[in-house]
């Protein structure tokens, strides 16, 4: 282990290494094949041990996590599949299910005391600012938690091809728990990914003003 | 430099370096005082960079960042923040409104050319279709952001209190973008940061099934 290397990297203001910034973004790929080599449950918790420490409006962090791991669960999940997402699927170590509550109000008691009461009283009257709320920070901490598993050294596999409801139906029936999507976790087959699509250049997506 | 730990990081399945764990999840906080030390464009333009390569559905990505740095520019954002956030976006080298395209169909046949005039096809009858799949994908690309901006050694400042109607009529008319979230991005003073807010342990927010 090469320790002058870590304290470089800990230092103020400096950017991760090179590899690092390969493995969460430049080279990280979707995976639609798996390895047969399961994923520890352990490194599940990992996952959400790391991705928990990213920022929510007013650290509201509504975002659940349901992985599917069994043969039962996957059964469960296997019908509400869109058709070209169920091999993959099934084939998966895990299968996260990436939600958010739209109860987040109950936790804010924990998570934002000061402001708990206050915010629970606007969002009781305003329903439709709280849905907004909670997918608009669902969505930071999913792309957190994709970020957090490529760090851990897995590769991920983000699906929207299902059926919100039936996922609701079957798996969150009597909570506010809303599925947002799908993301399979294990190891990839690296040969198994598609060309990469193009992505928009800085001008086309950004401006300086 | 240590190239072998470079080496080992870059092994297949492998977690990055527990420092870099630190830089982007661990360690990171929300800024609210920054440093006076700019941020030079090539930096921003290289977040942009790296985050535009996380996964989005159907690679739509429709996040669009446009970095207010200007004393100009700067001057048109202040009346539409809350009073709250007004004195650190001002001292900010730069804060990032990040938005996201209803009108992403028409990036398609760069980001999806295969499927691209189904879905274009079926967006156009399906307004709020367009619209949820906009901000599902803006949320996992704002999360990129943040990640991406803290690697490359950024402290990074998230705020969602400022009037959405009043910037994307200041920054976006005529235009189909909405703003989503802002972001200081620059330097931080360590000092300031409040104390840590809770996080929801596993068992809250996670299942294994």
């Amino acid at each position: 282990m090469a320790h002058s290397e870590e304290a470089y990297l800990a230092e103020p203001d400096h950017a991760i290494s090179d590899a690092a910034l390969d493995t969460i973004f430049r080279t990280a790929r979707t995976m639609r094949q798996w390895q047969d080599k399961p994923v520890p449950a352990t490194l599940l918790m990992a996952i959400y041990d790391l991705m928990r420490w990213g920022p929510t409006e007013s650290n509201i962090t509504p975002a659940r996590f349901h992985f599917v791991v069994s043969k039962e669960a996957k059964a469960r999940l296997e019908p509400l599949l869109d058709e070209g997402n169920r091999k993959q699927t099934m084939a998966a170590p895990a299968t996260a299910i990436v939600a958010y509550d739209l109860d987040f109000a109950s936790t804010l008691p924990k998570l934002a005391p000061r402001a708990a009461e206050s915010l629970s009283a606007m969002l009781a009257k305003n329903p439709d600012k709280a849905r907004y709320m909670a997918m608009r920070s669902a969505g930071l901490q999913g792309g957190y938690f994709i970020i957090a598993a490529r760090a851990l050294g897995l590769d991920c596999g983000p699906m929207s091809g299902f059926s919100n409801e039936g996922v609701d139906k079957e798996f969150f029936a009597g909570t506010q728990i809303k599925s947002y999507f799908l993301c399979n976790l294990g190891y990839g087959v690296p040969t198994s990914v598609r060309p990469r699509a193009a992505r928009l250049g800085f001008d086309e997506a950004c401006k300086i003003l």
